[in-house]
């Protein structure tokens, strides 16, 4: 089936009074060579794009459908995109969550007034409990993508594109269930066949991408990825048909790369951008995906991740980037020693993060203790200029992460 | 003197094709009594507003004066718009920032092609170097706030917020040296009188608050914050004048308030604001500053806020909020005790984040060791639900941090 212009320009009306017309953002990166904007559906209330498929839909349904009350299996952007769009629409949500959902997303979806059921040890453990549910308790389920209303829904994310920017030439999709990836290609191709549209997956969960390529719906037999938002085992029957002809491609990401763009973002553009919803501008990023000198949108897809996540994600990049330096390093135990050690370290303009020193570690030789330090530095060459200076003033460094 | 209007819409016209227009976000916090709009200068090129008094300024200066290169001293904001602007109008530019200032804005004031010079231990030795410099190399200085031209240019700000919501009611500003607030007052009163202009200083560092109150300039000792794009020991002259005339009234904030507000901001609204950004949300989100029902803009004046501190607000902030808890406790030194702990913690449904279990540590009876854990938990409830359980089963448990 098609999921015909008509139909998703219904959902933008519809969808005018409650969505955010979030607006696209230049970004100005050294050495990039697209002319790359983004799309930024973090800034979307709930905090992703999911609540306008998740009111349209609810929209279209049949009124007494929906007044018996809306069930949803998530562990994160569609529970939260169905409370609040049953909390506008004043009908009852049940979400069913696994126990494994990050407790911000659990705490988020009840403060939208939805009942939240903790359920199962996976999705697909919430998702048989779910299905009991909806016949022991007459509700109505609402699937996250595999819905045409749903799809034309994420469609409007499309139609905002090509109002901004007429002109756009490429458009960045992450690629879960296909949802988002199928409504926006529908809307782009009917306006705009000109305009190419890909898809980004996590190449830990890239389900989209196999499929496409074996021509069928593969299912994996799993997907763990930073980037939970996109860890869909199998694309939908209906998303699968709709991204195999309106695609122009699909492409995969690491985690690594994932979280570098979020780094990246974060620093730069000061927006904060979930895994998923980095997965876009970490093709661009890291050249998985070469757009030089177009138009390009890549559309960020939310921003709800853990902040416990985000701090480890921050310290990692750090390191990577040369910017964080942790290592051990063995001093002989006497008097003034770490003193020593860091004037050393001082005078290569590092900044000081901790210093852990410990006599009782094993290997350590008998009237040496060992110490770890934690610096901020400045770079690859700050780096490499601190671990020069050390072992000229003949400390052993051990790096550490 | 005044900043009269006409100046200040040069000065837009003259930033429209540099400056990015941010527009207002909706802020829909459960419990937020005003009607609550904020104003993103962090998502602007160079990441605060200081870009737009900077540029406005430079175009305003004699070309001759503006061709023989731009000294301006920083340890942020001021330095990245200076440079950019700069760079821009293809002009040299010769930042003096203190060692102490981050490395990443350090970085990123030489990304855009100043010639950056680490020079003095505080803001004050940097300034008397760069006022050296200033004759030495025949540079012409351009002050962060206590200038016209810098004033109207960071008073476009105030236009576009008119621009956007010709009916607020309050604007909410952070203030530093004061420029920000003197060009937002000095737009807003001439052409709204009716809208109220609030400043928001660091309770550390409130020297325009003390200058109000006194009704002549201080000069405070220190100004220690974690808001260090507003840690300014002095308003200007011509600043003090300005806010003394146009603005409202003046509150301050606290660095605990301030990281609150940080973290809410990433979390909520997915937005990276640094310690000066946040100061205007703080105010808002802790009752500093009532505002009930009114149509209120606070202005998020920047996000160059580096990632190792991000990092540090978020742990604090976890842990203030009930949603990390780290604690000490002893268990029998057997084989199976830490199993049967961990036991007991899984089924109070807390996620583990680390466990560090030694048996080296001083204070420990014969035949114990302690066990450092941290958990991800969900609120104060699910805290104290934790605490009872392990208090119950006999552990005795020690908070951290």
């Amino acid at each position: 089936m098609m999921i015909e212009l008509s139909r998703i320009e219904e959902a933008a009306r519809v969808l005018a009074p409650v969505r955010r017309k979030t607006e696209l953002i230049h970004v100005a990166w050294p050495g990039d060579s697209p002319d790359f904007y983004i799309k930024p559906e973090n800034l979307q209330v709930t905090g992703s794009f999911k609540l306008r498929g998740a009111y349209y839909a609810m929209f279209k349904m049949e009124p007494e459908a929906r007044e018996r009350g809306i069930l949803a299996v998530s562990a994160g952007n569609h529970a939260q995109g169905v409370a609040l769009a049953a909390q506008q629409m004043g009908v009852p949500a049940v979400i069913v969550m696994p126990r494994s959902a990050p407790l911000s997303k659990i705490k988020s979806t009840g403060a939208y007034g939805a009942e939240v059921i903790l359920q199962g040890d996976s999705y697909d453990e919430a998702y048989a409990y779910a299905r009991e549910l909806e016949q022991s308790r007459e509700l109505t389920f609402l699937h996250p993508f595999n819905d045409p209303d749903v799809i034309a829904g994420q469609g409007t994310v499309g139609l905002e594109i090509l109002e901004a920017m007429p002109d756009v030439q490429a458009v960045v999709v992450p690629v879960g269930g296909g949802g988002l990836a199928a409504g926006v290609a529908s809307a782009i191709k009917q306006i705009n066949p000109a305009c190419r549209v890909y898809g980004v997956q996590a190449e830990n969960s890239a389900s989209m991408f196999a499929s496409l390529q074996k021509g069928r719906r593969i299912s994996l037999d799993s997907s763990v990825t930073i980037a939970d938002g996109i860890a869909v085992r199998s694309p939908g029957e209906l998303t699968f048909d709709l991204c195999r002809r309106c695609l122009d491609g699909v492409f995969t990401v690491s985690d690594e790369e994932i979280s570098g763009a979020i780094l990246t973002m974060l620093e730069n553009l000061k927006l904060v951008a979930e895994g998923a919803g980095a997965a876009s501008v970490a093709a661009l990023l890291f050249g998985r995906l070469s757009l030089p000198g177009q138009k390009t949108v890549a559309i960020v897809s939310g921003g709800n991740i853990d902040v416990n996540l985000l701090a480890r994600i921050i310290d990692l990049g750090l390191k990577r980037t040369g910017r964080k330096m942790a290592f051990y390093t063995e001093i002989s135990d006497k008097p003034g020693m770490l003193g020593k050690l860091l004037g050393c370290i001082a005078r290569t303009g590092a900044n000081l993060v901790s210093v852990h020193h410990d006599r009782v570690v094993h290997h350590v030789r008998i009237g040496h203790c060992v110490v770890e330090i934690i610096l901020e530095t400045s770079g690859e060459t700050h780096m490499e200029h601190i671990q020069k200076t050390l072992r000229e003033e003949g400390y052993a460094i051990q790096m550490i992460g």
